[in-house]
């Protein structure tokens, strides 16, 4: 095949990633040929696993290897390579996003203090029972594809929660999607083209970072603080890059657990008014704040506001139920856009949530869930600064602590040691803007409270984790 | 406001949609200024209905009004329309979605021979109660999202359904969606991108239509004959556009309920291959036709062909679960896609779906549905002939009839009086490329069967109906 020098001043992963585009690129290796697993060619190499697997994700992420589970590695045939891979236009990442799916797969890993959900027994378990044996006597309309903006009731409750939570809408400026998740694409589809230039928080969310990519999208960091935004910083770049739309999350952030104050928010609203920025709140961890708190929407009112919510933290992510909230100009393309791209919504699983949403116990299952977490946030806050970690914030409620070790300066070196003892961790560069390597994790504190994790932490940063 | 003449060469239609953008341009009528109502615009200026009605709903199209539910027409605020609505790229078409939403939002009608689902009655109703009662007694995973996939003891019962009809695969090459619909939006934003030429069945399905044209994609249409597609003018249409993709319906095809033979899905597949085209076979009718048939994927081994299918017309639409199964270097992407847009399907609609098919009485569910269409079928047939209908197909099966009468120059017309009377029809533009006036009509015949519908299409023939 081809050899390596460690004493290049190419490091060993982009040694690996060179040859293997140069075996594709002189015919050598073949379209749908195999290639060596990575344990063999780190044996045969005499390199490190890791290096393997980050060659091997950089290669899948350049369009050569195609990743197929359960039976390894193999050469992309050409006409089956996104057109404009690696060159131009809308892009998949197909290196972070086969991490994120191994993520979604490796489910059956044993302690997932990286993932973003909860644990099943924290959730509304009694609750959706009794909501199917309700919906299982009912006499449901099978027919039909349910209501474009979905199941009228939950709409409505919606309605009622915003209303609490000071935000006034009716019940039409309400669209309910496939979790939050089809929310944020739904939007971003509507607010976003090739080429336009979006200001999101960084560190952030993902998935809506991946579907802005596709989308095309040119990202702008807004830096996050412990108090929610560097407010400066944020006017600079809204000046600077003129973006279009601002999606943002004030409160519980993923993934620094972050809360902006009323005084940022306001800012904000200010700043989006002033230059004419639409902003997209992603508020699916409202329901896990103890604390009534406002929001940017309650301020302006979804003028320029667009507000996103979901049950999957609080009664179950498997019914996938979320909603939109937004000014009629916008939200009446939404739910068009909803239909043309996957019609209504699930009318069961909306009728699901419904259920479990007016149960009696509901509130008192909210109240001891936030209890929990708030719990679960002092141990593992504990337990991460007794082993010399510093932490961003404290929010002391919500599900996430971002926090990063001064021996660890490649956070994803470390989540593959850690994969390789059953446990997933939450690097970085996944929340990053350039996907680069980053000394931060974000832990789940809800499976973080755990005695396997702390000791993997301790042997890797007394050992390893420097690369 | 402005005068209409009846007289001008310039039809009443144009001259109303000429008429407001004159008001709103030289700004009489200023964003979020409220617009007559359609009654009271057609009273003053002594015209139809229909006409205001062809008139606002071009008026929404060109994004100059915006159309708010139980409220009426608004003029659009400038910034909130589409950035490149009326001059290029992707463009929402809020003509044909509004109507279609209307179509959806119009479930109370009364009767609805142009509908695209089957009455709640005809569905599998008793086994999604047992299905729904097996799920509340089971310990249920709420935590977590489910697989990237969808739930794999559904995607191996998909297998072997797909094994039943020729067509190998393993489960690994199957992703569950939310309904077709989603299927068809991943696997058009997956190949297609803005600009590409794609073919499509003409007529064919409107909700791809619109899909396909918010992507940007030149369509060109692939005109349906009875035995399935006209093959000359297919090859014709291949080798003159070179197109990157054929979407196509080969069996009871919608709107036409056409059925292509053995040969001609042969050289559909032929072509496919000599010129370099995917195709993308949607198959949700495959449960309602009574024979077993070859498809495309069953000629081609999902090589080429990438193959869609639903359960939303045997057990029921509001529980929203579709696949697609392909070749692994396309399905990959697809599922990569779905995750990036809305994470996973809902586990609990996919659980509740494999509990129906796994019920002792499906297969005979399915047989009874069979000849309730196939009886259906032949009930409309025959009134449709004897009312002076010509009918496109008789495929004897499935749930579609396409229809014209000599006396019908433009169905829209018709379906705007038939609303009036509380009768929803579907008229043919609907269902074409070019979204003009057509006399054809889709009847479902499962809606169709009604003594109501014939005495209006009685009376529509004899009388009116040329527009």
């Amino acid at each position: 095949m081809f050899t390596l020098d460690p004493a290049s001043a190419t490091p060993l992963v982009l040694q690996i990633v060179d040859g293997f585009r140069e075996l594709i690129r002189s015919g050598v290796l073949r379209p749908g040929a195999k290639a060596p697993s990575i344990r063999q060619f780190a044996h045969a190499h005499g390199v490190s696993v890791y290096t393997v697997v980050d060659a091997y994700d950089r290669l899948v992420a350049l369009g050569y290897f195609v990743s197929r589970p359960h039976s390894g590695f193999f050469v992309r045939s050409r006409d089956s390579r996104p057109d404009t891979a690696a060159e131009q236009g809308p892009q998949y990442h197909f290196d972070s996003m086969w991490y994120l799916r191994r993520v979604f797969e490796n489910r059956n890993l044993r302690l997932k203090p990286g993932c973003g959900w909860l644990p099943s027994d924290w959730l509304f378990g009694e609750g959706v029972k009794r909501s199917l044996r309700a919906l299982a006597s009912d006499a449901v309309d099978l027919g039909g594809y349910g209501e474009p903006k979905g199941f009228t009731p939950l709409r409505q409750l919606v309605r009622d929660v915003l209303a609490e939570q000071e935000i006034a809408v009716v019940s039409d400026q309400i669209v309910l999607t496939h979790g939050s998740s089809q929310a944020m694409d739904l939007v971003a589809r509507r607010l976003v083209q090739a080429g336009d230039t979006v200001l999101v928080d960084e560190p952030g969310y993902p998935n809506l970072l991946f579907s802005l990519r596709f989308l095309g999208a040119r990202l702008i960091g807004a830096p996050r603080t412990p108090q929610g935004w560097d407010l400066v910083a944020l006017e600079e770049r809204i000046v600077t890059y003129r973006p279009k739309v601002f999606f943002t999350q004030p409160r519980l952030q993923s993934p620094t657990g972050s809360v902006a104050s009323l005084a940022q928010l306001h800012r904000v609203v200010q700043l989006a008014e002033r230059y004419g920025v639409r902003v997209v709140e992603n508020d699916i961890y409202a329901d896990l704040d103890p604390e009534p708190r406002p929001s940017l929407a309650s301020l302006d009112q979804l003028q320029r506001v667009i507000y996103i919510g979901s049950f999957s933290k609080t009664i179950s992510p498997n019914l996938r139920v979320g909603f939109v909230a937004a000014h009629p100009d916008v939200l009446e393309d939404v739910a068009q856009l909803k239909m043309i791209s996957g019609l209504t919504s699930s009318e069961f699983a909306e009728r699901l949530a419904y259920g479990a949403l007016i149960d009696g116990r509901w509130r008192k299952h909210l109240r001891a869930l936030r209890q929990r977490l708030a719990q679960a946030q002092q141990r593992v806050a504990e337990q991460l600064e007794r082993k010399g970690f510093e932490l961003f914030a404290q929010p002391g409620a919500g599900m996430f602590l971002w926090a990063r070790h001064p021996s660890i300066d490649n956070a994803t070196t470390l989540a593959y040691q850690a994969a390789e003892q059953d446990i997933l961790l939450g690097p970085g560069h996944l929340f990053g803007l350039d996907l680069q390597p980053s000394p931060w994790l974000r832990f789940n504190v809800a499976f973080a409270d755990d005695e396997a994790l702390w000791r993997f932490l301790s042997g890797a940063t007394s050992s390893a984790g420097r690369g």
